[in-house]
């Protein structure tokens, strides 16, 4: 796999919410790497509301990591 | 998608809270993107317990996160 | 809605898990406004291990965030 | 309710783990504040694999809130 | 119960990670202390995906707890 | 077993996430210690959404205990 995860720096919070998205699917890539598979998955989850909130808890996780690492985009004083 | 995070910082602790509910439904506006199946999903988990409770733990670590980037709200000394 | 979340702060460990308590509740009425509908869950959940221990981990959640930002309530030195 | 929780500091990280395992329990009482019914439920979820992972997961979580709380038990330097 | 957790110390992380697993199982035996059930339900759990991974979860948790009791098994500078 | 974690110390984000995924994993080993059970069980995992996605948050949680052990890889200044 390419470089995907240079850094867990960004610019804003919105883009840090952005990488932990991408964080929260890179796993599901790994489990699973056929791509057909994941895309007949796809459309199953993504009407089924549990699964859904599911995601969101992974991307909640994920966004605590990036934000920390930002020192959650305060200021420097 | 426009700007709809642009500070973790809030005023109150109960803004903060309406932030983290705020974040962990964009999750799932990214991954269903179409408003009418969303739409079509909400009276559903929305009388669903699990999924009630499920939402409830989403809106928590993210509260974890944004009270975090507040230092808890607590006046500086 | 009313101010119901002024502050983190509080005064003993035992009242800091009721605010836990409260905090997980407060995202399940945000989620499912109708009181009638949510007076028919309860029952229902009150009587099923798996969403009671469900609930119990989003109370675990906030109680992890209520702690710290009491400082675990330690006695200053 | 009387005083169960005047304090998360406990003497060893043994202690520290009963007081999570207490403080994923309460959860469950103020849900289901009927001793009867959690009496009829406990046998249920004491037999199901997946109930008492779920019960380790909120005791894990409570435990690390704990151990943050003393410090991890660390002598102190 | 003897003691069995004297400490969150350990020398490595691999280590740290065994009592992140002994951690974890201690909660399933406080919740169901009949020896012969948790054999009963062992061979059962130990063949599903969704509860194998739901102890992976578990163990996380608790790694986390043990890894930041370890400060991280950084030398010490 | 031998000696698979080293260190939580990795050069890069991704290695870290690398990490974080092997993390994952061991846990499931050492529950079901049998290779060819887990052999079996896993394309059925591999092919079922709810279970990518808890796998993605187990992955999660060891991310952000691997991300704070290595200082979130930002330059020391």
């Amino acid at each position: 796999m390419d470089t995907w995860l240079p850094s867990l720096i960004t610019e804003t919070p919105q883009d840090g919410y952005d990488l932990a998205v991408k964080l929260s699917r890179v796993a599901v890539k790994l489990t699973q790497p056929d791509a057909e598979i994941r895309d007949r998955l796809r459309p199953e989850y993504a009407q089924d509301a549990e699964a859904l909130i599911a995601v969101s808890q992974v991307v909640a996780t994920h966004f605590a990591t990036v934000a920390a690492a930002n020192g959650y985009w305060k200021p420097s004083k």
